[in-house]
Protein backbone atom coordinates (compact mmCIF):
# COMPACT_ATOMS: atom_id res chain seq x y z
CA UNK A 1 0.00 0.00 0.00
CA UNK A 2 2.89 2.10 0.68
CA UNK A 3 4.37 1.63 -2.32
CA UNK A 4 1.11 2.78 -4.41
CA UNK A 5 1.12 5.54 -1.98
CA UNK A 6 4.23 6.48 -3.08
CA UNK A 7 3.55 6.51 -7.10
CA UNK A 8 -0.36 7.88 -7.21
CA UNK A 9 0.71 10.88 -4.58
CA UNK A 10 3.02 12.65 -7.01
CA UNK A 11 0.57 12.31 -9.59
CA UNK A 12 -2.44 13.36 -7.50
CA UNK A 13 -0.63 16.64 -6.24
CA UNK A 14 0.56 17.58 -10.35
CA UNK A 15 -3.35 17.22 -10.57
CA UNK A 16 -4.37 19.47 -7.55
CA UNK A 17 -1.92 21.92 -8.92
CA UNK A 18 -3.18 21.98 -12.87
CA UNK A 19 -7.17 22.13 -11.06
CA UNK A 20 -5.46 25.42 -8.85
CA UNK A 21 -3.93 26.98 -12.08
CA UNK A 22 -6.85 26.51 -14.12
CA UNK A 23 -9.20 27.92 -11.51
CA UNK A 24 -7.02 30.87 -11.09
CA UNK A 25 -6.97 31.11 -14.62
CA UNK A 26 -10.68 31.26 -15.21
CA UNK A 27 -11.39 34.08 -12.93
CA UNK A 28 -8.27 36.01 -14.31
CA UNK A 29 -9.73 35.73 -18.04
CA UNK A 30 -13.15 36.23 -17.03
CA UNK A 31 -12.60 39.11 -14.89
CA UNK A 32 -9.56 40.56 -17.82
CA UNK A 33 -10.33 38.60 -20.91
CA UNK A 34 -7.63 36.69 -22.85
CA UNK A 35 -6.09 40.54 -24.08
CA UNK A 36 -5.49 41.78 -20.24
CA UNK A 37 -5.23 38.71 -18.13
CA UNK A 38 -1.51 38.43 -16.52
CA UNK A 39 -0.17 34.93 -16.19
CA UNK A 40 1.67 36.13 -13.06
CA UNK A 41 -1.06 36.67 -11.48
CA UNK A 42 -2.49 33.89 -12.58
CA UNK A 43 0.77 32.36 -11.01
CA UNK A 44 0.22 34.02 -7.80
CA UNK A 45 -3.36 33.39 -7.14
CA UNK A 46 -2.64 29.58 -7.88
CA UNK A 47 0.58 29.74 -6.13
CA UNK A 48 2.60 27.94 -8.29
CA UNK A 49 5.18 28.74 -10.87
CA UNK A 50 5.58 30.93 -14.12
CA UNK A 51 7.53 27.59 -15.04
CA UNK A 52 5.58 25.34 -14.14
CA UNK A 53 2.20 27.27 -15.86
CA UNK A 54 4.50 27.21 -19.59
CA UNK A 55 5.48 23.72 -18.73
CA UNK A 56 2.24 22.65 -19.04
CA UNK A 57 0.00 24.96 -21.02
CA UNK A 58 2.67 25.80 -23.43
CA UNK A 59 1.76 29.89 -23.19
CA UNK A 60 -0.79 32.30 -21.96
CA UNK A 61 -2.97 31.25 -25.24
CA UNK A 62 -2.30 27.32 -24.59
CA UNK A 63 -3.72 28.35 -21.01
CA UNK A 64 -6.52 30.16 -22.18
CA UNK A 65 -7.73 27.20 -24.42
CA UNK A 66 -7.54 24.70 -21.44
CA UNK A 67 -9.78 27.13 -19.62
CA UNK A 68 -12.16 27.24 -22.38
CA UNK A 69 -12.27 23.43 -22.50
CA UNK A 70 -12.69 22.89 -18.90
CA UNK A 71 -15.41 26.07 -18.50
CA UNK A 72 -17.61 24.24 -21.21
CA UNK A 73 -16.88 20.32 -19.73
CA UNK A 74 -17.74 21.83 -16.26
CA UNK A 75 -21.45 22.99 -17.74
CA UNK A 76 -21.72 20.13 -19.78
CA UNK A 77 -20.85 17.65 -16.67
CA UNK A 78 -23.11 19.41 -14.76
CA UNK A 79 -26.34 19.48 -16.83
CA UNK A 80 -25.52 15.39 -17.31
CA UNK A 81 -25.80 14.96 -13.85
CA UNK A 82 -29.59 15.72 -14.77
CA UNK A 83 -29.91 12.22 -15.95
CA UNK A 84 -32.34 13.62 -18.93
CA UNK A 85 -32.96 10.20 -20.53
CA UNK A 86 -34.65 8.85 -17.49
CA UNK A 87 -37.12 11.70 -16.38
CA UNK A 88 -40.70 11.92 -18.51
CA UNK A 89 -40.33 14.24 -21.46
CA UNK A 90 -41.97 17.01 -20.33
CA UNK A 91 -40.22 17.18 -16.76
CA UNK A 92 -36.88 16.15 -18.84
CA UNK A 93 -37.26 19.85 -21.10
CA UNK A 94 -38.29 21.74 -17.90
CA UNK A 95 -35.04 20.84 -16.15
CA UNK A 96 -33.21 21.28 -19.01
CA UNK A 97 -34.79 24.74 -19.23
CA UNK A 98 -33.95 25.69 -15.35
CA UNK A 99 -30.25 24.30 -15.45
CA UNK A 100 -29.39 26.52 -18.41
CA UNK A 101 -31.21 29.60 -16.13
CA UNK A 102 -29.98 29.00 -13.47
CA UNK A 103 -26.41 27.94 -14.45
CA UNK A 104 -26.40 31.31 -16.14
CA UNK A 105 -27.27 33.32 -13.63
CA UNK A 106 -25.01 31.73 -11.26
CA UNK A 107 -22.00 31.49 -12.63
CA UNK A 108 -21.13 34.84 -14.32
CA UNK A 109 -17.27 33.90 -15.46
CA UNK A 110 -19.24 31.93 -17.81
CA UNK A 111 -20.99 34.41 -19.47
CA UNK A 112 -17.95 36.48 -19.52
CA UNK A 113 -15.34 33.87 -20.87
CA UNK A 114 -17.51 33.17 -23.73
CA UNK A 115 -18.09 36.61 -24.51
CA UNK A 116 -14.72 37.26 -24.69
CA UNK A 117 -13.87 34.34 -26.94
CA UNK A 118 -16.69 35.55 -29.40
CA UNK A 119 -14.77 38.73 -29.29
CA UNK A 120 -12.25 36.74 -30.95
CA UNK A 121 -14.26 35.20 -33.54
CA UNK A 122 -14.12 31.90 -31.13
CA UNK A 123 -10.74 31.51 -32.89
CA UNK A 124 -8.95 29.77 -29.70
CA UNK A 125 -11.77 27.61 -29.13
CA UNK A 126 -11.43 25.81 -32.96
CA UNK A 127 -8.14 24.41 -30.79
CA UNK A 128 -10.29 23.28 -27.76
CA UNK A 129 -10.55 19.57 -29.95
CA UNK A 130 -12.51 18.31 -26.60
CA UNK A 131 -15.62 20.80 -27.07
CA UNK A 132 -17.26 19.83 -30.25
CA UNK A 133 -17.97 16.16 -29.29
CA UNK A 134 -19.36 17.46 -25.66
CA UNK A 135 -21.96 19.20 -27.67
CA UNK A 136 -22.77 16.16 -30.39
CA UNK A 137 -23.88 14.54 -27.03
CA UNK A 138 -25.84 16.94 -25.75
CA UNK A 139 -28.21 17.25 -29.17
CA UNK A 140 -28.63 13.74 -29.06
CA UNK A 141 -29.89 13.82 -25.82
CA UNK A 142 -32.21 16.65 -26.58
CA UNK A 143 -33.01 14.87 -30.01
CA UNK A 144 -34.09 11.56 -28.12
CA UNK A 145 -36.29 13.87 -25.45
CA UNK A 146 -37.62 15.22 -28.16
CA UNK A 147 -38.94 12.49 -30.35
CA UNK A 148 -40.10 10.33 -26.54
CA UNK A 149 -42.32 13.37 -26.54
CA UNK A 150 -43.18 12.46 -29.76
CA UNK A 151 -44.23 9.24 -29.37
CA UNK A 152 -46.83 9.79 -26.36
CA UNK A 153 -48.17 12.87 -27.34
CA UNK A 154 -46.53 15.30 -25.50
CA UNK A 155 -44.65 17.34 -27.43
CA UNK A 156 -45.25 18.16 -31.74
CA UNK A 157 -42.60 16.74 -34.22
CA UNK A 158 -40.56 18.14 -36.50
CA UNK A 159 -38.24 20.24 -34.01
CA UNK A 160 -34.75 20.19 -35.02
CA UNK A 161 -32.52 20.02 -31.78
CA UNK A 162 -29.80 22.11 -31.89
CA UNK A 163 -32.12 25.08 -33.17
CA UNK A 164 -34.31 24.37 -30.16
CA UNK A 165 -31.21 24.29 -27.94
CA UNK A 166 -29.91 27.73 -29.05
CA UNK A 167 -33.81 29.42 -28.60
CA UNK A 168 -33.65 27.84 -24.89
CA UNK A 169 -29.87 28.95 -23.97
CA UNK A 170 -30.52 32.42 -24.82
CA UNK A 171 -33.14 33.16 -22.44
CA UNK A 172 -30.97 32.49 -19.34
CA UNK A 173 -28.05 34.05 -21.63
CA UNK A 174 -28.72 37.46 -23.00
CA UNK A 175 -30.75 38.01 -19.33
CA UNK A 176 -27.53 38.50 -17.35
CA UNK A 177 -25.16 39.04 -20.19
CA UNK A 178 -26.91 41.98 -21.01
CA UNK A 179 -28.35 42.86 -17.40
CA UNK A 180 -26.93 46.56 -16.81
CA UNK A 181 -27.98 48.03 -20.23
CA UNK A 182 -31.29 46.14 -19.75
CA UNK A 183 -31.50 47.56 -16.08
CA UNK A 184 -30.32 50.92 -17.33
CA UNK A 185 -32.99 51.27 -20.27
CA UNK A 186 -35.81 49.80 -18.56
CA UNK A 187 -34.83 51.58 -15.23
CA UNK A 188 -34.88 48.54 -13.13
CA UNK A 189 -32.58 46.34 -11.37
CA UNK A 190 -32.46 43.09 -12.93
CA UNK A 191 -30.21 41.68 -10.41
CA UNK A 192 -33.23 42.18 -8.36
CA UNK A 193 -34.66 38.35 -6.98
CA UNK A 194 -37.90 38.70 -7.95
CA UNK A 195 -37.69 40.28 -10.54
CA UNK A 196 -35.28 37.33 -11.59
CA UNK A 197 -37.86 34.37 -10.67
CA UNK A 198 -40.46 36.28 -12.68
CA UNK A 199 -38.58 36.17 -15.39
CA UNK A 200 -37.29 32.93 -15.21
CA UNK A 201 -40.84 31.43 -14.55
CA UNK A 202 -41.68 33.39 -18.04
CA UNK A 203 -38.90 31.80 -19.77
CA UNK A 204 -39.60 27.80 -18.53
CA UNK A 205 -43.40 28.52 -19.60
CA UNK A 206 -42.05 30.14 -23.08
CA UNK A 207 -40.04 26.85 -24.01
CA UNK A 208 -42.52 24.32 -23.07
CA UNK A 209 -45.11 26.21 -24.60
CA UNK A 210 -43.72 25.59 -28.02
CA UNK A 211 -43.17 22.25 -27.58
CA UNK A 212 -46.72 21.29 -26.96
CA UNK A 213 -48.83 19.84 -29.97
CA UNK A 214 -50.72 21.97 -32.10
CA UNK A 215 -54.19 20.99 -32.20
CA UNK A 216 -55.34 20.31 -36.27
CA UNK A 217 -51.92 19.56 -37.16
CA UNK A 218 -50.65 16.90 -34.82
CA UNK A 219 -53.29 16.38 -33.01
CA UNK A 220 -56.41 16.11 -35.00
CA UNK A 221 -58.75 18.49 -33.07
CA UNK A 222 -59.32 22.36 -32.75
CA UNK A 223 -57.19 24.94 -34.60
CA UNK A 224 -53.62 25.52 -34.67
CA UNK A 225 -51.70 28.37 -34.70
CA UNK A 226 -51.60 30.92 -37.64
CA UNK B 1 -35.28 83.21 -49.99
CA UNK B 2 -31.24 84.10 -49.96
CA UNK B 3 -31.43 85.28 -46.63
CA UNK B 4 -33.46 81.97 -45.35
CA UNK B 5 -30.83 79.98 -46.73
CA UNK B 6 -27.56 81.90 -45.08
CA UNK B 7 -28.94 81.32 -41.97
CA UNK B 8 -30.14 77.47 -42.37
CA UNK B 9 -27.02 76.53 -44.40
CA UNK B 10 -24.33 76.66 -41.98
CA UNK B 11 -27.10 74.63 -38.95
CA UNK B 12 -27.51 72.23 -41.54
CA UNK B 13 -23.61 71.48 -42.19
CA UNK B 14 -22.73 71.55 -38.22
CA UNK B 15 -25.24 69.00 -38.74
CA UNK B 16 -24.10 66.95 -41.27
CA UNK B 17 -20.46 67.26 -39.39
CA UNK B 18 -21.78 65.74 -36.33
CA UNK B 19 -23.74 63.11 -37.96
CA UNK B 20 -20.60 61.89 -39.74
CA UNK B 21 -18.75 61.90 -36.63
CA UNK B 22 -21.19 59.99 -35.02
CA UNK B 23 -21.48 57.12 -37.49
CA UNK B 24 -17.30 57.02 -38.06
CA UNK B 25 -17.40 56.86 -34.04
CA UNK B 26 -20.15 53.93 -34.13
CA UNK B 27 -17.87 52.28 -36.48
CA UNK B 28 -14.59 52.75 -34.12
CA UNK B 29 -16.35 51.86 -30.82
CA UNK B 30 -18.13 48.79 -32.38
CA UNK B 31 -14.78 47.74 -34.09
CA UNK B 32 -12.40 48.60 -31.00
CA UNK B 33 -14.49 48.74 -27.83
CA UNK B 34 -14.36 52.31 -25.76
CA UNK B 35 -10.90 51.60 -24.60
CA UNK B 36 -9.31 50.68 -27.88
CA UNK B 37 -11.48 53.37 -30.08
CA UNK B 38 -8.93 56.37 -31.10
CA UNK B 39 -10.66 60.10 -31.77
CA UNK B 40 -7.78 60.65 -34.24
CA UNK B 41 -9.31 57.72 -36.23
CA UNK B 42 -12.83 59.11 -35.89
CA UNK B 43 -11.61 62.51 -36.63
CA UNK B 44 -10.01 60.66 -40.27
CA UNK B 45 -12.84 58.75 -41.21
CA UNK B 46 -15.45 61.65 -40.87
CA UNK B 47 -12.92 64.35 -42.27
CA UNK B 48 -13.45 66.80 -39.34
CA UNK B 49 -10.56 67.72 -36.90
CA UNK B 50 -9.81 66.66 -33.11
CA UNK B 51 -10.79 70.30 -32.01
CA UNK B 52 -14.47 69.73 -33.60
CA UNK B 53 -15.36 66.89 -32.06
CA UNK B 54 -13.95 67.89 -28.71
CA UNK B 55 -16.25 71.28 -29.21
CA UNK B 56 -18.98 69.00 -29.47
CA UNK B 57 -18.51 65.86 -27.17
CA UNK B 58 -16.39 67.06 -24.58
CA UNK B 59 -14.37 64.20 -24.75
CA UNK B 60 -14.11 60.68 -26.00
CA UNK B 61 -16.32 59.28 -23.16
CA UNK B 62 -18.42 62.10 -23.98
CA UNK B 63 -18.30 60.71 -27.93
CA UNK B 64 -19.16 57.19 -26.68
CA UNK B 65 -22.16 57.97 -24.86
CA UNK B 66 -23.40 60.22 -27.78
CA UNK B 67 -22.64 57.08 -29.86
CA UNK B 68 -24.75 54.72 -27.00
CA UNK B 69 -27.77 57.36 -27.55
CA UNK B 70 -27.83 57.70 -31.44
CA UNK B 71 -27.49 53.43 -31.24
CA UNK B 72 -30.63 53.26 -29.09
CA UNK B 73 -32.59 56.20 -30.35
CA UNK B 74 -32.05 54.11 -34.15
CA UNK B 75 -33.06 50.80 -33.26
CA UNK B 76 -36.00 52.48 -31.93
CA UNK B 77 -36.98 54.93 -34.24
CA UNK B 78 -37.00 51.79 -37.12
CA UNK B 79 -39.03 50.11 -34.59
CA UNK B 80 -41.41 52.60 -34.27
CA UNK B 81 -42.02 53.00 -38.49
CA UNK B 82 -43.74 49.66 -37.74
CA UNK B 83 -46.88 51.26 -36.44
CA UNK B 84 -47.74 48.50 -34.40
CA UNK B 85 -50.23 50.25 -32.58
CA UNK B 86 -52.37 50.34 -36.01
CA UNK B 87 -52.19 46.39 -36.64
CA UNK B 88 -54.03 43.12 -35.25
CA UNK B 89 -52.51 41.78 -32.11
CA UNK B 90 -51.08 38.46 -33.48
CA UNK B 91 -49.87 40.27 -36.44
CA UNK B 92 -48.07 42.76 -34.56
CA UNK B 93 -46.74 40.79 -32.24
CA UNK B 94 -45.56 38.68 -35.34
CA UNK B 95 -43.29 42.00 -37.11
CA UNK B 96 -42.24 42.77 -33.42
CA UNK B 97 -40.28 40.05 -32.66
CA UNK B 98 -38.90 39.51 -36.59
CA UNK B 99 -37.79 42.98 -36.58
CA UNK B 100 -35.54 42.51 -33.34
CA UNK B 101 -34.49 39.05 -35.23
CA UNK B 102 -33.77 41.00 -38.47
CA UNK B 103 -32.30 43.81 -36.76
CA UNK B 104 -29.38 41.94 -34.91
CA UNK B 105 -28.77 40.22 -38.06
CA UNK B 106 -28.71 43.37 -40.11
CA UNK B 107 -26.49 45.21 -37.56
CA UNK B 108 -23.51 43.68 -35.80
CA UNK B 109 -22.34 47.14 -34.84
CA UNK B 110 -25.39 47.35 -32.76
CA UNK B 111 -24.49 44.08 -30.59
CA UNK B 112 -21.05 44.98 -30.50
CA UNK B 113 -21.72 48.55 -29.12
CA UNK B 114 -24.09 47.09 -26.40
CA UNK B 115 -21.65 43.86 -25.79
CA UNK B 116 -18.82 46.78 -24.48
CA UNK B 117 -21.69 48.60 -23.09
CA UNK B 118 -22.33 45.51 -20.61
CA UNK B 119 -18.51 45.29 -19.76
CA UNK B 120 -18.69 48.75 -18.27
CA UNK B 121 -21.59 47.55 -16.49
CA UNK B 122 -23.67 50.30 -18.59
CA UNK B 123 -21.59 52.91 -16.43
CA UNK B 124 -21.78 55.41 -19.72
CA UNK B 125 -25.30 54.67 -20.87
CA UNK B 126 -26.45 55.68 -17.30
CA UNK B 127 -25.38 59.15 -18.31
CA UNK B 128 -27.75 58.72 -21.52
CA UNK B 129 -30.63 60.73 -20.53
CA UNK B 130 -32.59 59.92 -23.86
CA UNK B 131 -32.82 56.21 -23.53
CA UNK B 132 -35.01 55.22 -20.97
CA UNK B 133 -37.96 57.27 -22.11
CA UNK B 134 -37.82 55.34 -25.46
CA UNK B 135 -38.28 52.25 -23.39
CA UNK B 136 -41.08 53.70 -21.95
CA UNK B 137 -42.75 54.02 -24.48
CA UNK B 138 -41.72 50.66 -25.80
CA UNK B 139 -42.87 48.65 -22.98
CA UNK B 140 -46.03 50.84 -23.04
CA UNK B 141 -46.69 50.17 -26.73
CA UNK B 142 -46.05 46.29 -25.88
CA UNK B 143 -48.55 46.12 -22.81
CA UNK B 144 -51.19 47.88 -25.34
CA UNK B 145 -51.27 45.15 -28.33
CA UNK B 146 -51.13 42.79 -24.92
CA UNK B 147 -54.13 44.29 -23.79
CA UNK B 148 -56.28 44.41 -27.46
CA UNK B 149 -55.05 40.99 -27.74
CA UNK B 150 -56.39 39.47 -24.33
CA UNK B 151 -59.37 41.21 -25.19
CA UNK B 152 -60.50 39.98 -28.37
CA UNK B 153 -59.25 36.54 -27.17
CA UNK B 154 -56.31 36.18 -28.70
CA UNK B 155 -53.49 36.08 -26.59
CA UNK B 156 -53.76 35.00 -22.45
CA UNK B 157 -53.78 37.43 -19.64
CA UNK B 158 -50.95 38.46 -16.80
CA UNK B 159 -47.84 39.08 -19.67
CA UNK B 160 -45.74 41.42 -18.32
CA UNK B 161 -44.41 43.68 -21.31
CA UNK B 162 -40.81 43.92 -20.12
CA UNK B 163 -39.92 40.28 -19.24
CA UNK B 164 -41.58 39.56 -22.37
CA UNK B 165 -39.82 41.90 -24.46
CA UNK B 166 -36.09 40.70 -22.55
CA UNK B 167 -37.48 37.10 -23.62
CA UNK B 168 -38.09 38.18 -27.65
CA UNK B 169 -35.24 40.20 -27.49
CA UNK B 170 -32.60 37.58 -26.27
CA UNK B 171 -33.88 34.98 -29.50
CA UNK B 172 -31.86 37.30 -31.87
CA UNK B 173 -29.52 38.74 -29.58
CA UNK B 174 -27.93 35.47 -28.58
CA UNK B 175 -27.78 33.92 -32.02
CA UNK B 176 -25.81 36.82 -33.30
CA UNK B 177 -23.54 37.65 -30.37
CA UNK B 178 -22.57 34.01 -29.84
CA UNK B 179 -22.65 33.07 -33.08
CA UNK B 180 -18.81 31.93 -33.15
CA UNK B 181 -18.61 29.83 -30.33
CA UNK B 182 -21.66 28.29 -31.16
CA UNK B 183 -20.82 27.60 -34.43
CA UNK B 184 -17.38 25.88 -33.20
CA UNK B 185 -19.28 23.81 -30.28
CA UNK B 186 -22.01 22.08 -33.02
CA UNK B 187 -19.39 22.16 -35.99
CA UNK B 188 -21.50 24.31 -37.85
CA UNK B 189 -22.05 27.83 -39.52
CA UNK B 190 -24.72 29.31 -37.88
CA UNK B 191 -23.80 32.71 -40.65
CA UNK B 192 -25.59 30.19 -43.35
CA UNK B 193 -28.60 31.67 -44.34
CA UNK B 194 -30.83 28.68 -44.69
CA UNK B 195 -29.67 28.10 -41.05
CA UNK B 196 -29.96 31.69 -39.81
CA UNK B 197 -34.03 31.09 -41.49
CA UNK B 198 -34.87 27.92 -39.90
CA UNK B 199 -33.83 29.31 -36.81
CA UNK B 200 -35.66 32.52 -37.23
CA UNK B 201 -38.86 31.04 -38.22
CA UNK B 202 -38.81 29.03 -34.92
CA UNK B 203 -37.99 32.11 -32.65
CA UNK B 204 -41.14 34.29 -33.82
CA UNK B 205 -42.99 30.52 -33.78
CA UNK B 206 -41.86 30.06 -29.76
CA UNK B 207 -42.89 33.57 -29.11
CA UNK B 208 -46.18 33.86 -30.51
CA UNK B 209 -47.26 30.49 -29.11
CA UNK B 210 -46.42 31.97 -25.52
CA UNK B 211 -49.24 34.04 -26.50
CA UNK B 212 -51.89 31.59 -27.56
CA UNK B 213 -54.33 31.07 -24.80
CA UNK B 214 -54.23 28.34 -22.32
CA UNK B 215 -57.28 25.73 -22.84
CA UNK B 216 -58.99 25.25 -19.26
CA UNK B 217 -57.60 28.69 -17.31
CA UNK B 218 -58.44 31.60 -20.04
CA UNK B 219 -60.67 29.84 -22.64
CA UNK B 220 -62.95 27.47 -20.51
CA UNK B 221 -62.27 24.29 -22.38
CA UNK B 222 -59.79 21.80 -23.25
CA UNK B 223 -56.67 21.51 -20.61
CA UNK B 224 -53.76 24.09 -20.21
CA UNK B 225 -50.47 23.08 -19.56
CA UNK B 226 -49.24 21.75 -16.56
Amino acid sequence: MLGNWMVTQPRRNAELTRRRILDAATREFAAKGLAGARVDAIARASRANKRMIYQYYGNKEGLYVAVLEATYARFRGRERTLRLAELDPVEAMRRLVLFNLDYCHAHPEFISILNNENLHRARHLKRAKSVPPLHATLTETIGAILERGGANGAFRSGIDPMRFYIALASLGYFYHSNRHTLSAIFRTDLARTATWRAYRDEAVAMVLRHLVPERGVDRPRGRGIK
